[in-house]
């Protein structure tokens, strides 16, 4: 992987700028050590590594500005960090930025149930912003899976979803309103409790921005009522590509479950080795789970059996008891801790159109077999968001970089059907070469020219995102104003 | 009302100008007779009027790219429009701008089932897209009242909405791809068919955008099977602050009604005189619709119900026929042609928390008091869409600016209690000035720089959305470079 190269000159202002951090810290923390800067060096992309220059620790938007204003000053380059879960380098630092860490920033500012919204800290942990509303029958709807640690600034940076999201939308959905500090220290308030405001929707644009607009601090989000109850059913089949197909005619007929979660063979007998779900013997699997009262459950139910039924499939298992639902999910909750015991893997991050469900999931069949290179695949199927899993063994001298070209080529596929090359996990550094396959040279220069009006010294998380060789004469630019 | 001054340098230069558009337009019309052109000198904001330099009326893409071509060379401005159906000026012209119209432009490009999706050409009318779909049992769920003539290019202007929204979202939650002319001729595409793409959304920051950024030539929206029925009920209250109170509860219960619409007595007593639907005689009613299965129409009604009879209604009216379904719905459809028969009235277009229903029922009647005008209230209640009609008699000379001061207090106030300026009309010419009730001087200039990346002449309907003195200095640019 081809990294930006540091600045000298910042590297040797390193304790002059460590020394005007700390002057206006305030209550937080601001890390130089080496030894403690290393828990910062990478994020769950930890293949990746490069330690910061400092990390700064702040509990408030006032000390996130007075940390942002010095480094402007000193044009010091800035990642912002949440949790450090991103799966594609959305936090990993560069050699001569300042790590801007909110893990600090987890309180809950205002819960309004009438209004159905709550206003957190943007370094609150996801779960633990529904655990805030739980006892008065609420939740906040979009869960990625590392939801028990994942920071909601990091979901808002990357646009996250989850297995909910096609029923509740994404992040971009379920969010209101942010304070956020510009990369000069202004402190601004995008959008609102309407959600909707007149005027440029700049609330959209931030959303899913990977951190390189502004510092969102602050958000204020939509909770929903907890739903009268749940249900799954798992439904076993003899391909994939039939799995794919009952998918796509679940979609077509307009019924609108939580969550249609899909797993194939190799998924499935991993998980069965580990976590024993009692799974059927079978090709591909979905678990297709519905919300609400037991008569509108059981009205859903009898709608899905009836599109299943004309995929023949082996196996349609309604839970029905508590004990049951726990044990359908359980599988699919412990499939990425079951792959992990199988050896190495790559987790792609792609969506496509679920009417391509079939043909996209026959030609990675495909290309598994030309590259030699196992394939299993669990996923988000309702929506098209797929997360193939590419199995190696990292020690094997050249695996890392068939792994790399076989996953590039999975992810054009999956633009190549008119679908994108990310679904929640963002671009990062991970993907930025391959922004190529989506985008034109236009479009990347007017997605620039964006930043540009918010961030015209290209400071904030600026060497992810675009290609290298196309941001580079923007990100060298601050030196020559420095 | 305060008019931009045109450019004279560009009206002399009329003839030479509308050759040029003549000789790219192709297969379309170019209208230079002063009145052919009148048609086009105002929307449905008719109180304020100006003839255009000229009007362009293009077939395809390639001719709105040549027309914006020669208008970018030349430096002219050009107002796009769609049905002309704005109520906030949005498509009024000035006198130097060439208006281009885009309802010959009404195809239906592509149609596909299976990923629930329609792609049109921009001037194609709200509800003449699901007419495309109806046979197939789908339809496009944003629907406004105007959405007979309405063009959907005018809807992704506006982010338009409608009593379904409260359920399926504006449009921008319906919304997965544009094709857009810049203002230099360059065709770009946004978004696509999976909606959420990597990078910035640049799609979410046109979608509302008020034709300030490009112009929108075709689109790709997400289309919806068909409910399998419908339901409403009528729910009589003796004041309107109760009945605002149970929209709250209703929303913070967490039922989804496909639409909450709320009528005053001044509307039911002018609706019950125009077309006689039977409502009861009560101060305020509210009609609420759900839909689904009939046992899951059963299950959401008896909630409802429950609900309800905490604010003691005086009447629960559940719909046991087509007929009766027919009548409900006939007094609100017929609302605005009533109130119109009653004598002038300016239509209002904010939006407040729904929590603050009550409180801003109360408020706007006193202001009404204070102010001796007359105000009436049907609106989407269940999303917090509100539409206070004043009354007034246009012929009495000084009504007019009293109706437009107390509108503006009526705007204030919803942003007061957290809402915005325009639920679904747009700021357009209408509430330019009052922007800065909502916004701050930083955050005008962050869209404005927003809309220098897209538009750095400032030609694209550039005398909207912005107060005139704000956007002065950028409007006035133009003329320097030209």
């Amino acid at each position: 992987m081809q990294m930006p190269v540091p600045d000298p000159a910042i590297l040797s202002r390193r304790a002059a700028i460590v020394a005007r951090l700390r002057a206006v810290i305030g209550g937080g923390d601001v890390i130089d050590d080496p030894v403690e800067a290393r828990a910062y060096e990478c994020d769950a992309l930890s293949a990746y590594r490069c330690p910061p220059l400092a990390v700064a620790l702040p509990t408030t938007t006032a000390e996130v500005a007075a940390i942002l204003q010095v480094c402007h000053a000193e044009r010091v380059p800035v990642v912002p960090r949440g949790a450090g879960t991103s799966l594609a380098g959305g936090s990993m630092p560069t050699a001569d930025a300042v790590v801007l860490g909110l893990a600090r920033m987890n309180a809950v500012l205002e819960v309004d149930y009438a209004d159905r919204q709550i206003r957190v800290q943007a370094g609150r942990t996801n779960l633990s912003i529904s655990g805030a509303v739980d006892e008065a029958g609420f939740f906040y709807a979009p869960d990625p899976s590392s939801q028990l640690a994942c920071a909601i600034g990091g979901n808002i940076g990357m646009n996250s979803g989850g297995a909910h999201c096609l029923k509740y939308g994404v992040t971009t959905n379920n969010l209101l309103g942010v304070t956020m500090v510009l990369m000069d220290g202004t402190v601004v308030e995008l959008g609102g409790p309407m959600g909707e405001a007149p005027g440029l929707d700049l609330l959209g644009v931030v959303c899913g921005a990977e951190g390189q607009l502004g510092v969102v601090t602050e958000a204020t989000l939509r909770i929903l009522p907890k739903p009268a109850g749940a249900r799954p059913v798992l439904i076993g089949f003899d391909s994939s590509e039939t799995a794919g197909a009952c998918v796509a005619a679940i979609i077509r007929a307009g019924v609108l479950p939580v969550a249609i979660e899909f797993m194939d063979r190799p998924c499935i007998t991993a998980t069965e080795n580990f976590a024993a779900p009692g799974y059927p013997d079978c090709e591909a699997l979905l678990i297709v789970e519905v919300e609400g009262t037991p008569p509108e459950i059981d009205e859903q139910l009898s709608l899905i059996r009836a599109i299943a039924d004309d995929f023949a499939p082996v196996e349609f298992r309604e839970s029905r008891s508590d004990e049951e639902s726990r044990r359908i999910w359980l599988g699919r909750k412990s499939a990425f801790g079951a792959m992990g015991q199988m050896g190495d893997y790559m987790c792609l991050d792609g969506t496509i159109p679920v009417s391509a469900l079939p043909q996209v999931l026959r030609r990675i069949a495909e290309m598994s077999d030309a590259a030699g290179l196992p394939v299993a695949n669990v996923f988000h199927a309702g929506d098209g968001n797929m997360h193939p899993l590419i199995i190696f063994d990292a020690n094997r001298p050249g695996d890392l970089e068939r792994v790399e070209a076989l996953g590039a080529d999975i992810l054009r596929l999956c633009v190549e059907v008119g679908g994108c090359l990310t679904g929640e996990h963002g671009v990062g550094v991970e993907k930025r070469d391959l922004m190529t396959a989506q985008f034109t040279d236009a479009d990347l220069e007017a997605q620039m020219r964006v930043k540009d009006v918010f961030d015209p010294h290209w400071l904030l998380n600026a060497a992810k995102v675009f290609p290298l060789h196309v941001s580079a004469s923007r990100r060298e630019g601050l030196r020559n104003v420095a």
